[in-house]
């Protein structure tokens, strides 16, 4: 049973081809500038070299072509023909209130997606495109979406709901949906594992730190709040993000500095975050070393994220009252080995002891709690490409 | 020793009369639509029937006239000449960075008062018409000024910085301030009072929870983090504010309605909070009231403020580590047992157990938390005039 995973950005098409018998992934690249001069596919056979394959992709159709073409060649392909790719799943970002978990593709859940496509403009339209040029390149092959914001769905109505006025929730559908849905349910189910618990048991708090950063408080096996909003802007502090900030200053900004609401928007998006207030990077691995030779601003940047992060730690053991694990992914948080030690300094009182010298890896799956720590501290890598897989295969 | 508290708004005057040896005051009152057509004072005498005195009052300037015309009054009054007033105390909304403790006013001091009117536009330059009218009413007398902000200028710098970018702190002094400190501060003298220990040794959170709601984290008697932000709009629901919602929804709403920045402001900042969720009251008597009824909306608006502040709680409790106290104070804060109890349900795994019976209380000082918990629950009505008047007298 092999399985395409599909990511499709307005320009870009990631895929990987995955054998669900061992979880092995056998190819995976990346298609560029689609539908822009000097297009090319990227091509990791594993086990093999990359290979540049330079060729015009008009279209995400075309892309898919190419990528079945690269996956099925003689040199570098990975298997005989199409007929071998059992299913194809595709990670939609949004599917607002209408989907609270993965779906088989057919025309009405296409319909709905493009009824979602006003919460997530920039995203939605590209994920669709991208399913509509699978369905051209592999008709009848069975496709499924699987959505980043399904697994906060079950949050109850007190966590999604903002103090706006309440028209506004009935109009727009403006609510905290969250994000990164995939990756928090993937760690959630490998912790699970690593506590030897049924995950309908367990209480934990996970932290996807990246370049976007959002944490999920996750309550018997299932999301009751995260820190990412409406859109991906909020929670806490990311690589150019604002994240949570007073909404005053926004009004406040756009009259002094004369900006309309899509200059205010970009500032927010991309010159914000780490990257704002540092004045250097959006990079952790930048920062650390700025911070090293003595630069403040790069110091009070990652002050700020790890102080934040800690802060919604302790928000969520109000949320969830017992806590069994909290669970790091993504790049720093699988990677920063000492803003893990920041983050839960101070935490003890709390239960939750980090063990220095455990703690000092990165990457891979491991514990870094101390011996003596009620609450288990993981770090997890994330796959959601293995996730959006084992939600596709489940749906066969 | 007696000492004037004064607060002035831009049409409006409340005074204390505070007789600092026994702490009693000895008249309040309010001065109303200054400036403008039918104004009037109501004037109490402690232990006289309050009196409403119809008089035109062009300025603040007439009106303090007016107040000490009442406190001297021979039927109504309570002193014989206004050379009893020792002292003026004035609350003054925002010191910006520049005031981190209360003042005596000077001509600098009005100066800089002047610079932080940017910061808090509707605020510091009535605070300072309520000075200056002072001045020409008593002149010679000692006034100082008790800041909002100044009890929070202690936080650090991961505490007070948005994740947006540096320049605007440069430019703008955008960063997080904080308000209600004069509270904060109150509640905090008063706690240590109450757990017998020295106010440098006590850890707490105190949760201001009215019509503006605020919360500090108080580690070793100095505000180190606080919910309010830049300006009294940011951090849990209030009456009709908004609070930290994904800043994304502003501008999304400012397309969709074609509102500009002073519209969405005003939404945000007049129609938003409980209010605009419950679509029905912005106080939470009227919620209860209604939920009691049946009414799902009025029932979410108060679930997702309680939900709020004990989200606050852990993230303060993560701030804080140890954890001497939680104490509640102002209208909602000091009277409302149940939402007490809403709020503190799931804490006891991080160690804070209320008592329902103990907690069955309204306003004054007592404790709510159960015997065998390890963090003390206090309720403690706020202060914030004798705040100003002890503030006010230890710069004398």
């Amino acid at each position: 049973m092999k399985i395409l995973v599909i990511n499709a950005g307005s320009s870009s098409l990631k895929y990987q081809l995955i054998d669900m018998t061992t979880e092995d992934v056998l190819a995976k690249g990346l298609c560029e500038r689609i539908g822009i001069e000097g297009s090319r596919l990227k091509h990791r056979p594993i086990g093999k070299d990359e290979i540049v394959i330079e060729s015009p992709m008009p279209t995400h159709a075309a892309a898919v072509d190419l990528v079945i073409k690269a996956l099925t060649d003689g040199d570098y392909g990975v298997i005989k023909d199409m007929s071998e790719i059992n299913a194809i799943g595709h990670r939609v970002v949004h599917g607002g209130e209408l989907f609270n978990g993965s779906v088989i593709i057919n025309d009405e859940v296409k319909q709905a997606l493009v009824l979602c496509s006003d919460l997530a403009p920039l995203h939605n339209p590209a994920n669709l495109i991208g399913i509509e040029a699978c369905e051209k390149a592999m008709p009848g092959v069975v496709q499924v979406g699987v959505f980043d914001t399904a697994f906060h769905q079950t949050m109850p109505k007190e966590a999604y709901t903002y103090a706006i006025p309440y028209e506004y929730y009935e109009k727009y559908k403006i609510r905290k949906y969250g994000f990164h849905g995939t990756s928090h349910k993937y760690v959630t189910i490998r912790a699970a594992e690593m506590l030897g618990k049924d995950i309908n048991d367990i209480n934990i708090i996970t932290c996807h730190l990246g370049n976007g950063s959002s944490m999920t408080a996750v309550k018997n096996g299932k999301s009751v709040d995260t820190t990412m909003g409406f859109t991906p802007l909020a929670g806490v502090p990311m690589g150019t993000r604002c994240c949570d900030i007073d909404p005053a200053i926004l009004t406040f900004l756009m009259e002094k500095e004369g900006l309309t609401a899509a200059e205010i928007d970009n500032i927010l998006n991309k010159k914000s975050g780490v990257f704002g207030v540092s004045q250097l990077s959006s990079d952790f691995r930048d920062l650390s070393e700025a911070r090293a030779k003595g630069d403040e601003k790069a110091a009070l940047a990652e002050n700020m994220f790890m102080y934040a992060v800690k802060k919604c730690i302790g928000q969520y053991m109000a949320v969830l009252g017992r806590v069994d694990a909290i669970v790091f992914t993504a790049g720093v948080g699988e990677n920063n080995a000492e803003g893990r030690e920041m983050i839960m300094d101070g935490l003890e009182f709390l239960g939750a002891k980090i063990d220095p010298v455990k703690n000092n890896r990165r990457g891979g799956e491991f514990e870094a709690s101390a011996d003596d720590s009620k609450i288990k501290i993981f770090v997890i890598s994330t796959n959601e490409e293995l996730m959006i897989a084992k939600e596709t295969l489940a749906l066969l």
